[in-house]
């Protein structure tokens, strides 16, 4: 078997963690597998690089920066290289661009191109464990660059695609997906399997296990992933095209606290205004995420939606300095909301899921203020306050039928 | 003008002197020069990786060792390049790989064979100032080597050659090359010229400033070097084929306290004993230095070497374990000894050179024990306690002919 196993920052802090790492990759290995590890840098180096970058620059020229940042990889993967010939082991460590990992020149959020496998598969054929940088790539004109958030996630699951790997492990701090955030939920459970839809939609609702862009590029070439955690032997959570699992509801329960609600109500009731308040809005880069319309009694339209939190100031100031367009609207912002979703490929052919969600709301006390829902999720806004007892009571009304 | 312009780890230990750095270079650059500036890495960050994968195994791979210390190098060209964008100026940073500067597959030691030399006109020709990492290479495998000892040096030379440059200006913590070690003779002054091969004989005879390797490379590809401080602007020293200055009769005086006397007594008297000792000596790896032989009343004969401190305890069990090969011979040694030499390109060419030193040596009350000469130099041993008495000694004695 192929299998490309992928640890992170944490995984690698320091040499005793780089140890057990090495231990892991070499029982895989002894096990009869070809083995292609793929690592960040080392704990807290990027942020460490980061700050010196900082220092000179509040705009630190991107190509410098992604020579800068590459070399803490570069340390994790010789040091792991080290440590396992030292363990007897034949590994050898490559960058990015000894690969190569071919990328655009979009410095700093470069996006993967082309991987050229033959280095890596003579390296194999000699039987050495292959150690490769995550994160970067090179451009074609022989400079570094960095694959921005994610990228080494992106870097394991390109790999695989690449290399026609059996498998693509994930190592992380947490043991696999949960049905919700064991922290908030004590009821939580790991699920053994989830599609990539599924864990796409978690990625977006604030779960931080796997990045999307790993996710979509999994799901595009069809890689089969593993989330596992790389303190423990627990078996994770395999992430894939199918699961076994379709006849729940629902995988989980997510919560997001990062949002806030803008109403911009007294609008005129015709299309072109919904469209130039949009318009104005994805001018600036704004994602809106949750949106509904109404009409009033008075012929006028009201459009509430829900932002990111930290850019809710913004869009305030950008809607009443250039609101004009739109009419004479009245804007108001609220930043103490959630949202509370459930996330599962049933959902859109159970439609009983609704039901039992908002029963078990409405049970516990909760008002549901803004609903959308698609093919695998519905989600509610509700009161920040609530969000936590929210998604007990969501996760505790299904998982009582899991049983 | 082409100009090469090197810093070495202490003169961009932290970010205020890579400031003062870039400010140095953007002068050069803004008068007109073509600038290519060659850096080691910061401070002591080699001292931290060597120390790091020193805790891993006590010999760590060398492939790997070079892969991890190249990082180094690369966070000194990317801070550099990023300050001196920051500073308003263009400037590119480039790894050795990127240039390519090719060298052997010595990992640890690796030399030199090709640089291409394209991709740095490129970015000279589009007027950016160019940042290259010192000390570092990459061989036919795309592999990463580093040079050894020197090797920063010798990258800046190399580049220097390759490109035609004009001048080469090293940067250090001194501002030239000394008729002596200013800290034991108070007299000493600095040299605004000295030739190749009067380097050479004071970097052999342990002046620090620079290293043998990349003098060497200045002399045979003709390179014109400047030794200067990174601190002051003072003016530094030229080194180049030929200098003014041979109406002086030497060019400096050096000590030498690091090494041991070894006198092989009662070897018999054929040529193939002394073939037999030096053989023995050098399948070891040994160094010798001044040697003499004499002939003893009694037929037998004596030889006398200096070898290197550190290596004087292994040198003489060798000789008692192995030495029945030469004979029933007597083995002494003794440590507290030293050297004192006066190089210059006038020792030849005047008879007088040897007479004044032995004349000044003689004053000040210091025996002589075994003499050695080159076509630029003169070697006396002596007591290691009286190295500096003999060092100001001679170099005054000659000083006083320079006022």
């Amino acid at each position: 078997m192929l299998v490309v196993m992928k640890f992170g920052g944490s995984s690698v802090a320091d040499l005793d963690k780089i140890r057990n790492v090495a231990e892991r990759c070499i029982r895989k290995w002894k096990e009869g597998n070809r083995v292609v590890v793929v690592l960040s840098a080392m704990g807290k180096t990027t942020d460490r690089l980061l700050a010196q970058a900082g220092e000179i620059s509040k705009m630190p020229s991107r190509r410098e920066m992604d020579m800068l940042l590459a070399t803490g990889e570069q340390v994790s993967v010789s040091l792991m290289a080290m440590t396992m010939i030292q363990m007897g082991v034949t590994a050898i460590s490559l960058n990015a661009w000894q690969v190569p990992m071919y990328t655009n020149s979009t410095y700093q959020n470069a996006k993967l191109k082309r991987i050229d496998c033959e280095r890596i598969r003579k390296e194999l054929d000699s039987n050495k464990i292959v150690v490769v940088t995550g994160f970067q790539g090179v451009n074609k004109y022989d400079d570094i660059t960095t694959l921005g958030r994610g990228g080494s996630d992106t870097t394991a699951v390109a790999l695989a695609a690449a290399l026609h790997a059996d498998l693509c492990e994930i190592y992380t701090d947490v043991d696999g997906v949960y049905t919700a955030d064991p922290r908030i939920v004590p009821n939580a459970r790991k699920m053994p399997e989830v599609t990539y839809e599924e864990m796409l939609e978690f990625a977006s609702l604030g779960a931080k296990v796997l990045h999307n862009r790993c996710v979509e590029m999994a799901r595009r070439y069809n890689v089969k992933l593993v989330v596992k955690s790389s303190m423990c032997e627990a078996e994770g959570t395999v992430v894939k095209e199918k699961t076994k699992m379709e006849k729940m509801l629902i995988s989980g329960v997510a919560g997001d606290k990062n949002i806030a609600k803008i109403t911009v109500a007294g609008m005129k009731d015709d299309p072109e205004s919904t469209f130039r308040l949009l318009n104005l809005l994805s001018s600036k880069g704004v994602n809106i995420d949750v949106m509904i319309q109404s009409l009033e009694k008075d012929g006028t339209k009201t459009l509430t939606f829900t932002v990111a939190k930290p850019d809710m100031i913004m869009i305030e100031e950008l809607l009443k300095n250039e609101g004009e367009i739109l009419g004479n609207v009245n804007i108001k912002c609220k930043e103490d909301v959630a949202k509370v979703s459930v996330v599962g490929a049933g959902v859109s052919s159970n439609p009983g899921v609704a039901a039992k969600m908002f029963e078990a709301l409405s049970n516990a006390g909760i008002n549901t203020n803004m609903v959308t829902t698609s093919e695998i999720r519905i989600t509610a806004v509700i009161k920040e306050a609530e969000l936590e007892l929210a998604m007990r009571a969501v996760h505790d009304r299904f998982a009582a039928e899991w049983e």
